[in-house]
């Protein structure tokens, strides 16, 4: 056949070029590397007897530390979900409820729960409306009263595929034309400006103070806002991420006042990504739901109505980790009813988000409690995990404190250490001979010679003149945390 | 706390317009209402002593004929399917394999399958490669091969949330501007025209042909594309839903063949949405993949090399019905490279289709085979839902034949029927009194009176002057088809 591709209908020049413009690191170039290591181990693993008999790479393991995706690391699910989603999949299994005890322990609260869910559901098997389960969207609005003492309506929770689909729906409707801004924390999780590339918005981005660790400052979002405001852009929401990806700052209940402040004057839509709202080891969470009822309680003076707040939640982090169920929600505070009529029609194009997905949603925010029969297995799987992820980001950051050219914080929570590191003249310039930025060029390097992938600060924005690396801090033991600071000495070595 | 509207940052005339634009009445006002009303009979029965004692409406059950939803009225899941499913969420249950099979009837492929699926993903609750599970890719691979002869590679196949998310992603990328247009079927599945208005794209409809079937006609596609043409649209590629959805028409080899013919002397993508490709009762499927290679080797000229075709497969449809599971694939060939990157990177943005949905597609496409312990209970399941579905289609068009003004021809495939309605001049007068169409009026009528709820054909798109209603023959039971006919006849002697 002819591979002339002038006859073809498309090719990279006359597709979509807000499709090309966009940009998503976390599972770019690098991550696409990384997967082809991975089936060359694997292949070569499988060969009997396996030949080579050595890796054909340096490294025998690739370690994906570019996402967070806990389950393909180490971090074993939570039973009681887990049980209750097998009872979903096959409810026959309900027919010898004494089996399931004695032979695989299950105990009551799990069948009864699956039970519940079914009734509620039908069959995990069929659609449910595009807005989710009406008694999931209850039990998330019963959880967000619980979190934050104010009342949470389910008619506005809307149940999404995973907190990025969330976001998607949001930013297609708010973005009207190619003027409309959104307000964009640098660094950010890309998720963000990808979406705006595709929708031709625009990104208006502000800084966070790395040297108050990472910390979101009020005066440099007013300047960002202004001088967007005097470039004729419409800019029509604020993105925050609490606690902070890549960064793991979590705001202090001032901080989310202020912005709350700001974006009220401005009449800006707050977005506020709170998928990390459980990971956290240094500071409190403090919801912005939470943030903007305080400020309506203490004002009189009406400024704080009407406020538009999207919070976004989901099943992919915290100590659920079931990123690959794709569940997550959003509720809307303050929306016009008309605009959610828009936001309800564009979800149900897509039919509606998993439905075992839709069902761990209801399961984290009502999790066994205590006196449950599930109640003590589940308190300790869920501290285990917790605890087990600080330990590693402190056995990371102290591994990273001792490196040449390294700077970072405390780890303060999500699942990512976002350091700075200084490469010398000499590598800067390998880089650019090599086509690539300097942090890119030092994450390629490190992923040809370790088998680690990490993303480079490049994926998801930084100060210019300033170099980062993300890694998430999921992978289990501490010997690739050996491996990164053998490779970054030899690295600094050889460009010095 | 004040309602004005004025102090917000969304209303309805500054959102999105082309979400605005947007319409699926498959989940429309209709759907809604009907979700509503099923609300409130939940509720009045949940009283007690349930109060009023009589349902709130002339009827006490609501039947969703809206949606091709298996699950959510009679259709048992597949077993074999479920059962592995129930292994994959909780791999603890591996651990007493004879607890399995004798409290629970676990046959040993069920067992197999679950530890390869898990082998190859990991975890369930782990995201896997954004384009799929590459094991899970292969399986579909070899299915397509064995369907229709020629080899197909799993590099090219593309696992999905639903085909929904595959023709959004592929909608994504080809529609480069406003003068972009797409050559969609009419009547359609109005995620075509829904998507494309959010896209701003134009949708260049082409008439099916009624009198025969609703067979595609090749004149009546040329005609389109030349008048777009001439109207100065840059039409990149045709939709062809087969068999068809509403119509349930399957094109013969013959008409295949005319659609790659002229897309190829056009330069325009194909997209084959063939997500009913098992749901057939009269003729045979030919899929477009098939139909390609077929040409491609019977011509030694060369026209047909480099033709793009993009094939679409659910688990929501067929004998599966898993559509809650969300899971699909599409299947590019012909493709560009630099395209097909687009189009990865496109959907790495939203990470990963549901890996539950995934295994499902893998058991769809390679279900248990004769000499298997579960293939007679498979076997049996399989065919009795197609049967099921066979017979009552047919019941539901010999009643609609019955029915005056109704027209219809003979059930051929898919979900659905979608007869011809004519309606006195006193409805029609009626429903324009009502701001309605008249068979959004019609179906508005049959929901209040009867609790069924059906989409008018305008949601789907008929040739002006013509009336249709769609309704799934999912629905269990004769009683609610005798339901509509004794509304039918009151409806029609009401406005003779």
């Amino acid at each position: 056949m002819s591979s002339s591709p002038r006859l073809r209908s498309l090719n990279i020049d006359n597709i979509n070029p807000h499709v090309k413009e966009a940009k998503y690191a976390v599972r770019g170039e690098l991550a696409i590397k990384s997967e082809e290591y991975r089936a060359q181990l694997k292949k070569a693993a499988s060969q009997d007897p396996p030949t080579p008999p050595d890796s054909p790479f340096p490294f025998d393991k690739v370690i994906s530390a570019n996402i967070g995706n806990p389950q393909q690391l180490d971090q074993k699910p939570i039973t009681f979900f887990r049980q209750v989603l097998s009872l979903l999949e096959y409810p026959p299994l309900l027919d010898n409820e004494k089996a399931l005890r004695t032979s695989f322990g299950y105990e009551q609260d799990v069948i009864d729960r699956a039970k519940w869910l079914l009734e509620e559901v039908n069959s995990v098997g069929a659609y449910s409306q595009s807005q989710g389960v009406p008694a999931i969207r209850q039990s998330v609005a019963h959880y967000i009263e619980r979190r934050d003492g104010y009342a949470s309506d389910p008619a506005n929770i809307y149940l999404s595929a995973g907190a990025s689909s969330g976001v998607n729906t949001l930013l297609n409707v708010i973005n009207a034309s190619p003027k409309t801004g959104i307000l964009v924390p640098i660094p950010q999780y890309p998720l963000y400006t990808a979406t705006l590339a595709v929708l031709n918005a625009r990104v208006v981005p502000y800084y966070l103070d790395e040297s108050r660790g990472w910390a979101t400052e009020l005066d440099t979002i007013k300047e960002s806002y202004q001088k967007a405001k005097a470039e004729g852009i419409d800019v029509r929401a604020i993105v925050v991420i609490n606690p902070g990806n890549p960064t793991g700052a979590s705001l202090s209940a001032d901080d989310v006042a202020s912005v709350i402040k700001f974006a009220a004057e401005e009449k800006l839509v707050i977005m506020a990504d709170e998928v990390y709202q459980t990971n956290i080891f240094l500071g409190t969470f403090t919801s912005f739901k939470k943030g903007l009822r305080d400020l309506q309680n203490s004002d009189s003076t009406g400024k704080y109505d009407n406020v538009e707040l999207a919070s976004l939640n989901s099943i992919s982090k915290g100590m659920v980790g079931e990123c690959g169920h794709r569940g997550g929600y959003f509720e809307l505070v303050g929306f016009d009813a008309e605009v959610q009529a828009q936001i309800y029609k564009f979800i149900s194009i897509m039919l509606c988000p998993p439905v075992v997905g839709q069902c761990l949603v209801e399961m984290m925010v009502n999790p066994p409690k205590e006196g449950d029969p599930s109640y003590e297995l589940y308190n300790k799987e869920y501290n285990g995990i917790k605890e087990g992820l600080r330990e590693r980001a402190y056995a990371l950051y102290e591994a990273f404190k001792k490196m040449e050219g390294v700077e970072l914080g405390e780890p303060q929570g999500s699942m990512y250490l976002y350091p700075t590191i200084h490469l010398p003249p000499k590598a800067i310039e390998a880089a650019e001979k090599a086509g690539r930025k300097p942090d890119d060029f030092y994450c390629h390097r490190l992923l040809d010679r370790t088998g680690i992938c990490l993303v480079p600060g490049t994926g998801f924005g930084q100060k210019p003149g300033t170099l980062h690396i993300r890694t998430t801090f999921l992978a289990p033991g501490t010997e690739w945390v050996g491996r990164i600071v053998d490779f970054h000495r030899e690295f600094m070595a050889e460009y010095s």
